[in-house]
C-alpha cells in the first residue's frame, strides 16, 4: 500500500510503497479516507522532533496521527464493529504496566513509556490502510464526517478541560446561578488549538478572551465573532486587557514560550487556573521567590496538560456535531484547505511549513 | 395579556386577560413564543397535583414551566441580555435560606420551600409575557429553536445522569478502554422522559435498553432505530432481557410504579444504580429483609432524581444541537404536534390527556 | 498448627491440628497473637451462611476473618515487612477479572466472584500461623495494638462512611461554616457496628443518635455519653424522636430489618442518604409508588454498603490511635472478653451465641 | 487586659493594657490559655510583613493567630459552646462577597478581601481574653490540650494536602493495593511545617523524604526515625536523592526560595505534584520554554497552598490525637519550649529570632 514515510532524525517525507498490514484474529481492517496535518508532524518531517523515532528494527515509519477511515474488513473475532463504519484510531497506547495505562488512560501514563503512532515507535496513519484492534478504534457518525478529523486536536483540549474542571473543583467554581458564565478565560495563540479551546470554554459557557501578538486575521474574525470570543491584540503586553476586564480565572496557553507565560502571572485571579499546553523552544522566564509568594497568596494551580484518550475523541465528535448546529460558519472554515496524497508535492509543501491563515488541512486518500 | 389559567384544586383551565406583569429594575421582558406540554400540566390543571397552588392572596395562577420567547424590552440596569435574544426561563426558585439555593442549586433545597413557575406559588408560563431576571433565564441559540422547548424536561435529565455519574463514580465506572460503552442501562417507560434520557445515555457511550409493557409504536421504533437503543417488550417481565442480556449497571425508571421497580431489582448487577424518577399513584412492592440483604452485596445506589437549574439546561441545550446533526431525523420526531393557543378548544383537549404516539406537544403564540 | 475449623453448611466448629501452610517466594509467615468473633463467624459456624464454602476440593476450612499477628518469618523476596512487625490480613480476594479487582477496591467487584476468608472459598484466620503476600497485610503501630482487632470492623465503616460522604457530595453538603456539624445521623442498632459508626460519624463532627429497641445497657451508656452520642429508645417507634430533633441527613441502619427501615423513611430530610448495612433473616416492608414519590421529592440515595480494603484498615487504625487519646473509657470498653484459645469450650460458647452486654471479644492464641 | 501589642510596619512589640472586648449577643468570651509563636508572628512584629495593617483606624493591634483558651462566660443566645469547653480560634474572615467565603471557605477567598487576627484588619489573639462567636471557635478534646497548640498550623496542612488530593485525583493515584504507599514525597524545609506536613503524608501512607541544607539536628533525628521519615541533606543538591530513590509523586516545598523550588524540578515524576507552601523573600529561578515542556510532558501541577479553615482545624486535631497514640515520643518533641508571658524579656526575644532547635514555641498566659 501507499504510505507517507520518515525516518527521523533524517528530514523529508516521501510518498512510497510499503506492506500491507495483514488482518489478525480481533483486528479490523480500516482504509483510509483523509488524514489531518498538525505542526507535530512537520516536527517530525522536519527531523526535529527529540521524541520521534521508528519501531524498533526499523529507520522508517508511516507518519500522522490524525486520521478518518471506513472499516472494510473484519478480523475473526472482532467485535464492536460493522464494515462500513466510519472510525478514527486513537493515537497513544499504553505502556502495558502502569495502572493508568492498564485503565484505558494513558493520558497518565505513569512510566513514560507509551508509544505514540506517527511519533514515537508506532508507524503513524498516513497510509492506505490501517488493521487496528476495535478498543482503539472510535466510531464517527456519519454526519460529522466533514469535520471528524478534528476530533483529534480536539480530543487533547476535551481532556484538558476535563482535567481544568476537576482541579478547580478544589473550590466551589461555578458562579451564583450554578453556570460558568461568571468566569473569565484567556487563550493565548490562535492556531488550531487555540481557536478548538476557546469554543470549548464557549460551550462550558465562560466569557472567552483570545490573543496574539498582531492583528487578527479576516478567518479569525469571522470564527471568533460567531462564536462570541473577544480578540485581543497583544502585541505590547497584556496590561490593557487587565486594564478593561480585570484578571482572568483560566489562563490558556497554546504559545508555550516561557516568556509569555511570565507576562501572564500578573493577569491570574485568586483561584486560577494556568493551563502549559503550547510547545516552544524560544524564550525563557525568570521567576523571583516573591513572584513565587504571589501564586501561593492566589492559590494558583499550573497544570500541564496534553492527550486524550477514547473517552475524549467520543466527547470531541459531540462537540463538533453540536457546533456545526449552532456556529456552522465556524465550523466550515475551520478546514481550511484539502489536498489531494496523489498531489504530492503539494503535500511536501503542506508538510514543509504553515500557510498563512491556515487552521487545519486535510490530506484526502 | 392573553394567558392560560387554573385554579388548583378545582379542574380546568381557561384562556383569559391577565394584568401584563410590570418590567422593574434589572429584569427584561420577553415574548413568549410557544410553551411545551407536560404531564405535570395535566395533573395541575387537572387538580390532582397536591403540590399545586397559586401565589399568596389569589385563587389562581398561570400554568406551564416549558417555555420559549424572545427579549423584547430591558429593564433599567438588566445585564446579559440583548432585545432579540431567544430565551428558556428555568422553572424553580430557590428557598433563599439553605445553602444549596443559595448557591445557585435548588434542585438541592434542603428546606423544601422553593416554588416552582406554573406549579407551587408562581405564575408558570403559558402567558403573552414574561417578565423575568436574566440570572433565570437562558440564552437560546438560534438555530436550536425549532426543538429547544426540549431543553426543559432535557435538563432534569441533564442534572440525574451527572448524580448519577458522579454517584457512580463511588467506584471505577469507566470501561478499561476509558468510555463507557461496556455499561448497560434499562430505561423504563418510553414517553418523553424515556425517549429523551434514552437519547441522553447513548450521548455518554452506554448499551441502552428501552422497556414498555407492550410493542413499540412506529414513532419509537424510528427514534430507537436511529438512536441505537433496543427496544424490549416487558408485558411478562424482564425475565427474557435478564436471560439474553444480563444484569444492568443502571436502570433508570420513569413509570413511578413500585410494582415495576420491584421486578426491576434482580436485574441490577453488582454496584448498580437505581434512578427514580417517574411519579405513579398506583402499584406498591414489597421488600423482605432478604432483598435488602442483596442490595447490600451488591452495593446498590437506589437514587431519587429530580429537577435541572440553568447549568443544565445550557447543556440540554447543547445536547439538542449535536442531536440534530446526529441523529436528525430522531429529534424531529419528538415534536408530534403544534397547536396554537387561539385554538383553544384544540388546548383543552391537550391539557386533558396525552395523546396517542405524542412525545411533545408545543402550543404557539 | 491448630485451628479453628468449621465445616459449613454443617454445623459446629473445632479445634484441631491441620497441616502448616508453606513460606513461598514473596509471601510472610504471621504468628497469630488474636482473632476477633463476629455475627458472620457464628452464622457461618452455625452453618446458617448461604455463602460460607470451603475452598475448592475440600469439606472444612479455617474460621475467622478478623486477625492480629507477628511477622516471624520472611519468604524469598518478601519486601514492605520485618520479622517482628504486628500485622492484620485484609479478608477479601479479588476476582483477578474485573477493573475494580484489579485495581485493588475488591470492595466494588464486578462479577461477584472474590473470596473471603473464613467465608468463602478461603481459609481464615483462626489459626497459629498464616502465610500471606505483604499485599494483603496492614502494618499495625505497637501502641494501637490493644484495640487493632476492631480495625477490621471499622475497616467496613470506614470505606462506608466514605462511600456516604462521597454520595452526598452530589450537594454542597458542608454547613456554612465548612463543617458537618449541622448533619444529623441516627444510627439503628447498637451492637459494635453501631457503636463504631456512631463514634466514626462523631468524628466527622455530625451530631449523632444511636437507636435500639431497649433501654441502653450501662456499657452503651458510658460509651455514647463520653463520645457525646445520644441514645434513643425506639421500642415505640422513631415518632418521639421527630418531634424532638426533627429529620435526619443520614441514617445507617445496621439492623438489616427492612419493617424496621420502613419506620425509617419519613426521618429522612431532603438529600438524606440511608445506608443499608445490617443483615437480618426477618422482616420486610411494603412500598407504595406514592412513598417511592417522596424519595425522589426528597432527592433521597438508598445505598448498600459493605467491605473495607487496605486503605481502609490503615485508617481504621489511624482512628482507633486517635480515640484512644480522646475516648479513652469508651476505647477500653469496646473490647469487653477476652478468651484464650486453648479454653475451647469457652470458645465454643462464644461461637455460639452473643453474650449479654458483650462488643467485640478476642481469641488469644 | 493584658495583650501583646504591635504597630506595623513599626517594628517591636510591647506587653500593655488594652480594653477588655465587650460580649456581645450571639459571642461567648475565652479566657486564653497558651498562644503559639510562627514565623509569620515574627515578621510582623518586625514591621517587614506586606500584609500586616491594624483594624481601619487604629494604628495598633494585638499579635498572634494561634490560641487555645477555655470558655469562661456565654453571651445571651449563644449555642454550640458551654462554659468551661477548650476552644481555639480560627483565624481567616471571609469577605463576605464572594460565593467562597459565604459557604465558610475564605481559604478560597475569591476578592482577597479576607482579614486575618493578627495580620490584616483584625486583632489577633495573644491577649488575656477574646470574644468571639462560636462558629469561629473549635472545640478542643481535653486530652489534646497538651499539644493542641499545633493545630493551627497544622491546619493549613490538612487543607494544603486535601487540595493536593483532590488535585491528584485527575489520575488514578492510588497504587495497586488502593493505597497510597508506592507514593514518594519529598518535603524541603524541616522547620515546624516541614516536620508537621512529613508526619501528615506519612499518616497518608506515603514514603517520604524530609530535605534540608544541612545535617539533621538531633530533635529531628529523633522525630523522623520515630515517624518512618527519611532525611537527606541536600547541600549539594537533589542529584544524590534521585540517583537512590528516583523521581517524586509529591514535592511539597516549605522554603519559598525559588532557587530551591528549580532545584526541584527534575525531580517530578509523570503526574507529579509540586506544592508552593513557604515564603522567602531570596532567590530566583529561570525557566526555558523547554523546561515548561517538560512539565507538559510529565503533565506535573504546581500548586499554591495556604491557609485553613474550621474542618480542617477540626482534623489537625483528630491527626494529633492519633499522633498522640502512635508516635508519643515524636509529639512531645513538637513543643520544644514554654514561655510565660510575664516574663515578657522572654517572650521578646522569641519574637525577635527563631531558636537552635525550635519547633513550636507556647507562650503561656
Amino acid at each position: 500500500m501507499k504510505a507517507i514515510v520518515v525516518r527521523p532524525p533524517t528530514p523529508g517525507a516521501e510518498l512510497k510503497e510499503v506492506p500491507d498490514p495483514s488482518l489478525v484474529s480481533g483486528t479490523v481492517k480500516v482504509r483510509m479516507l483523509e488524514n489531518g496535518v498538525c505542526g507535530t508532524d512537520r516536527e517530525v518531517a522536519a527531523g526535529r522532533l527529540i521524541t520521534a523515532r521508528p519501531p524498533p528494527g526499523r529507520d522508517w515509519m508511516v507518519l500522522g496521527h490524525e486520521a478518518l477511515g471506513v472499516v472494510e474488513e473484519l478480523g475473526e473475532g472482532a467485535v464492536g464493529l460493522r464494515e462500513g463504519d466510519l472510525v478514527m484510531p486513537i493515537n497513544r497506547r499504553g505502556c502495558g504496566q502502569c495502572v493508568n495505562c492498564r485503565i484505558g488512560r494513558p493520558d497518565h501514563c505513569e512510566t513514560g513509556m507509551f508509544r505514540e503512532n506517527g511519533i514515537t515507535e508506532l508507524d503513524g496513519f498516513m497510509s492506505q490502510f490501517l488493521v487496528e484492534q476495535p478498543r482503539y478504534l472510535v466510531r464517527v457518525p456519519e454526519n460529522v464526517r466533514d469535520v471528524a478529523i478534528l476530533a483529534q486536536p480536539l480530543s487533547d483540549l476535551v481532556k484538558s478541560v476535563d482535567e481544568l474542571l476537576h482541579v478547580q473543583s478544589r473550590l466551589h467554581f461555578p458562579c451564583e446561578d450554578g453556570t460558568l458564565e461568571c468566569r473569565k478565560a484567556l487563550i493565548t495563540g490562535t492556531g488550531p488549538i487555540g481557536v478548538l479551546v476557546s469554543m470549548l470554554l464557549r460551550t462550558m459557557g465562560m466569557k472567552v478572551y483570545a490573543a496574539n501578538r498582531r492583528e487578527p486575521k479576516e478567518v479569525e474574525k469571522a470564527i471568533f465573532s460567531e462564536v462570541g470570543v473577544e480578540y485581543y491584540n497583544s502585541a505590547s503586553g497584556y496590561g490593557d486587557l487587565y486594564k478593561a476586564v480585570g484578571g482572568m480565572d483560566v489562563v490558556f496557553d497554546t504559545t508555550g514560550r516561557a516568556d509569555v507565560i511570565q507576562q501572564l502571572l500578573p493577569l491570574l485571579r485568586n483561584n486560577a487556573f494556568l493551563a502549559f499546553f503550547g510547545f516552544s523552544s524560544e524564550g525563557s522566564m525568570n521567576l523571583t521567590s516573591l513572584e513565587i509568594q504571589r501564586l501561593i497568596f492566589k492559590g494558583a494551580a499550573l497544570v500541564g496538560l496534553a492527550n486524550g484518550q477514547k473517552p475524549h475523541f467520543e466527547r470531541a465528535l459531540w462537540h463538533l456535531a453540536s457546533w456545526k448546529t449552532v456556529w456552522p460558519g465556524a465550523v466550515r472554515r475551520l478546514i481550511t484547505r484539502e489536498v489531494k496524497v496523489d498531489d504530492f508535492e503539494q503535500v511536501r509543501k503542506v508538510l514543509e511549513r504553515k500557510e498563512e491563515g491556515e487552521i487545519k488541512i486535510k490530506l484526502l486518500w
